[in-house]
């Protein structure tokens, strides 16, 4: 089968072998080091790649310099907003971390300042963050329980808090951020949905005023707490906390309405604080059922780095509860910066924040505070006061520390019930339905992702959601290469373009061959189905020719343009492809074999079992051979027709 | 931004909406009956239909009608010939499975009868296999000791079959047969190569003659337990065993030369059997320290249904068991059925072959036998002696029948050390160094997945070094979608194709316009790198536009031809880029996107976003389109700097 006839203009390259190290060096750079996080420090003079090295691991070194006092007025208007926010939401969630409320406080002085330091977000406002709140508490609490033996539950959460530390810090020193983007969007719609209605579900022991309460938090148990104790419902309680509800919904709804308002739902929370507490002191409801604070230590975060245990029966509880709660808190600081930065439109290094939140998580360990992030109210107060820089973060370090050293007696009256309600108000947020229903309308499996997360937190336990989620959205990822679209490529009229038959309907088979695209790598996960793929489609190919007796299908094109990588059980299923081609009377032909493809094609010997020239730049060239292949066959036939009728005359 | 200066031939489609349960339909058929198994039923009447499905479930209603005399008599020879290698095998796997001997004897007589009528292969001789009965072994050794406690140990035995066949019919049932696909060509080399090497070492046990022996099969045990005894090793074993050895590698040699010698390998291990039993008789070795076989019962296959045990405290460990070499029995069975039909190039159906290896053992654990399925040795002698159908299986079964009905006395005598010389034998060929070396030619990463699966199973275990392997195959599939390659294309010269800048020298880059080709799906796990990655493709090509003070970059055109699905996490990305590209006054223009991402970018609005008028058909056209624009542009720049020119004259 030569084809001398027709000529080509450009042969498909293999290209040149390289030797392995260096091919090796170069997929971990573009595995680990997608962003060529050091482009800038090339070709510079040592004293000055210290600098910008320097300057790349502690920001705030790069931009202080530039900083104006402009940019300070904002920043302590944001700072002293988010600093009434911190307060209220401090005390609250460590409340969801059974820890006691003064750790909430420090959690929002020392870590606020580390990152103000070594972040890169500039609107990102640091504290303590409700789910993995959450997740502490019941983690924790199924090990060692919080009232009975308070220092050593303590001493947990410090340790869990700088293990989460290590892991989020070493992970952005690895450059392994990506591990973050196998939470998807979806996962963390559903996951942060079904989050915040088990927190909503948790405070309605707050809001009923009542004492003893579940410890799990699957919605069943809690609503069997609830219900097997409605003799214990206090209604002082419930009608506090309905109405401090209505008022921060109320607030809430204002701010909706106009934008310039979001300072009244700013500082709704520490308005009800006050209002909660002034309403205790004068009618002491403390006697009749209203819980509140109680007593808070004046003064500064006490140092804590001798209560981390690294020993002892619990390492084990604080290592997991670490690694799950630092995860979920790197994604959800993560994915707020990244939405805040694309909105001002700069960019935000995912391996850098880690670090940053890692230092931030360390230094707090060491300094009584429990877990912090990003979380995404304050974060987008921050925003809408006008922030400017991390100096905002600063702002409220020092509000909170003026609050430490002067103002906590304040807060002894406060009732819990008005926590809780912040804490519904905050969370009621997070159910973002919406974002489920726009799910659904654009990708039924991300839907699916999204329900089963949502599902899986609500009925089970937050790390089954978080799990099964993962499990399904891999399994997508496989599914994708193990299950790859093929689909038959047709001619678009007045082009030399083939494009598949199914999306344009203009397009046109041409009669002999069938032109097939294959839409993945060709690895051994989908090998086999590919070899009976295919196999189907020569068939139904065939059966089709068979009914409109036209011309026998002579041609297989294969068109390579995505198959960007292939294994040895992709080469061995072409091999076994293209020999039983063979014996059907039926040339395997190749269209745009990628580099790679071609690499293996060539050290395997395949070839030169398939040829060089019946490989292709494009599907259009290919056909063009095929065809004048077919054509001259059918002259030769014709022509040997001729002869023997002429002949027979 | 109007195009209406220039003309398009045809716009990208967007596929007409499909009702959501159509398309679901359509998805799950195509992932789970690619092959459309009833295909041939369709428009046929009632009864022919159930005639068809018959032949379907036993495909031997199907060929027997067909069945000649001529086919009986090359079936008969090849019958007699795999029965003359499956007593003595039988004999000596159910040793490595610590089952008494008979026990092999009877698995070769039932099972190839089930197979026979139900299987799809013509060449698989079924029967015992070594690595699933060493894994038996040691699976169920570690919970009874199989000589304190043997009746007990049989019956988990059957039981774990029993399960091993529901698994593997169910599998098939459920046409999950794709799970066998991802135990690759590589894991299994390694796998094999691994497991060879473990029972080679077993064998030890039997040449030296040691009576007691580690119940761990990793290599260092091993070697602990061999060398902490060495006053017990047996020299009269010892000399018997390498004898023995020698003859048969010298036999496997033989027909290696010439292939009509094939016969001479296939007798050689009952020979071997035959001349062991003599000798021993003769020279009375059974009291010098050569252990032989000893009594086995006369009679056909005893019912064992009522053994079989579905409670108490080893059901776990029985189902684990039968999960784990049921998967391996398959994934052997199923990869050597489609080697040698390759070889006919016939077809086999995955889904229909686990169907039959399950009902096989199903039937086989409750007449007395364990696990079997297709072991490569036999079925490669089956072939060699010229088989035509599955016959010869039932012609092995008669004679195995015979020998269990009279011929059983006679292996009275057979050492034991025979057996394990015809275990090592045949597992030293299992041992495909050849094969490694090419995957170390071919791909790195699959020669890694052989290593690690191989260390895995010598120096773990059998199930690490299989977890091992599938794990790091699986990390291949998500690494390739997590970090698609995305490469520069350019014009290559002559022509309108765009192609890789890498791959081809040739091709040239338009000035102005960067073209990049994304090589996967648009999904969560990489819309982040992606998003990384597409700005430093900007900077760096700005970077070398600023060098050579070129045309400024204005077009980036994204060829999405191999971008086959894109999820909300994608959606998201493609959003935030051309929103980031908008302030960087660079436009995105995308190319040939498929059918799947045009419903999804019409769905969200973005279609809107990035205007209709910019998709194109082809790379081509949209450089055509987008280089018009650029010079539209500067003729009107030209003109302006004339007027301004003129006006100042």
């Amino acid at each position: 089968m030569g084809n001398n006839d027709y000529e080509f203009k450009q042969c498909v390259e293999i290209p040149p072998p390289q030797p392995f190290l260096k091919s090796l060096a170069s997929s971990i750079k573009e595995t680990l080091f997608p962003d060529d996080p050091f482009r800038s420090l090339r070709n510079q003079p040592l004293s000055r790649k210290m600098v910008l090295g320097l300057q790349y691991f502690v920001p705030i070194l790069d931009w202080l310099p530039r900083y104006t006092f402009g940019f300070f007025k904002a920043d302590l208007v944001a700072g002293i907003t988010i600093a009434s926010l911190a307060v209220p939401q401090g005390i609250s969630y460590a409340g969801l971390a059974n820890l006691p409320p003064i750790i909430g406080l420090y959690s929002s002085f020392v870590p606020p300042l580390v990152y103000a330091m070594m972040g890169s977000s500039k609107d990102l406002a640091v504290g303590t963050i409700a789910v993995p709140s959450l997740l502490i508490g019941s983690m924790l609490g199924r090990e060692v329980h919080p009232k009975e033996n308070p220092y050593l539950y303590m001493q947990l959460a410090f340790t869990a808090t700088f293990f989460a530390g290590v892991l989020q810090a070493s992970l952005g020193l690895l450059r392994l951020g990506f591990i973050v983007d196998f939470l998807s969007h979806a996962t963390i719609v559903g996951f942060m949905g079904g989050a915040a209605t088990v927190v909503c579900l948790q405070q309605l022991k707050g809001i009923l005023g009542l004492v003893h309460f579940s410890h799990s938090t699957d919605v069943v148990s809690v609503m069997k707490s609830i219900f097997s104790q409605t003799h214990q419902w206090r209604w002082e309680s419930g009608v506090l906390g309905c109405c401090f509800l209505f008022f921060l919904f109320l607030t809430k709804y204002f701010s909706k309405k106009k934008k310039a308002f979001f300072w009244i739902n700013a500082m709704a929370p520490l308005t009800s604080v006050i209002l909660g507490s002034i309403l205790v002191y004068f009618t002491h409801a403390e006697n009749h059922g209203v819980q509140v604070i109680g007593y808070l230590k004046k003064g500064l975060n006490p140092l804590s780095a001798s209560e981390l245990t690294f020993g002892g029966p619990y390492l084990m509880t604080s290592i997991k509860t670490g690694i799950i709660t630092g995860i979920i808190a790197l994604a959800e600081g993560i994915a707020v910066g990244r939405s805040f930065a694309a909105f001002k439109n700069y960019h935000i290094d995912g391996n850098k924040e880690m670090l940053a939140f890692g230092m931030m998580n360390m230094v707090g360990s060491c300094t009584s505070c429990y877990l912090t992030a990003g979380p995404f109210s304050r974060t987008a107060v921050n925003f809408n006061a006008g922030c400017q820089s991390a100096v905002s973060n600063i702002v409220m370090a020092t509000a909170v520390m003026i609050t430490l050293l002067f103002l906590t007696p304040l807060f002894h009256y406060t009732p819990l019930v008005v926590l809780s309600s912040i804490i519904i108000a905050a969370m009621l947020g997070l159910i973002d339905y919406e974002a489920a229903i726009h799910l659904w309308k654009i990708d039924k499996f991300d839907f699916m992702i999204c329900i089963s997360a949502y599902v899986g937190v609500v009925f089970g336990s937050v790390e089954i959601g978080l799990i099964v989620a993962v499990a399904i959205s891999l399994l997508r990822i496989v599914l994708s290469v193990a299950r790859p679209r093929t689909f038959a490529l047709g001619n678009i009229p007045n082009s030399m373009a083939y494009r598949s038959l199914n999306q344009y309907p203009a397009a046109q088979q041409v009669p002999g061959i069938l032109i097939l695209h294959v839409d993945a790598p060709i690895y051994f996960a989908n090998a086999g189905y590919l070899r009976e793929r295919i196999s189907r489609w020569i068939d139904e190919q065939e059966d089709r020719l068979k009914c409109s007796s036209k011309t026998e299908l002579q041609y297989i094109i294969l068109d390579m343009t995505s198959v960007g990588s292939i294994d040895t059980s992709g080469i061995n299923m072409l091999k076994e492809l293209n020999r039983s081609l063979g014996t059907m009377c039926i040339k395997l032909v190749l269209a745009n074999p990628g580099s790679e493809v071609m690499k293996k094609l060539h050290k395997s010997n395949l070839i030169d079992d398939i040829c060089k020239e019946w490989m292709f730049l494009t599907v259009g060239e290919a056909v063009s051979a095929c065809s004048f292949m077919l054509q001259s066959y059918k002259q030769k036939a014709k022509a040997i027709d001729t002869e023997v009728s002429d002949n027979n005359v």
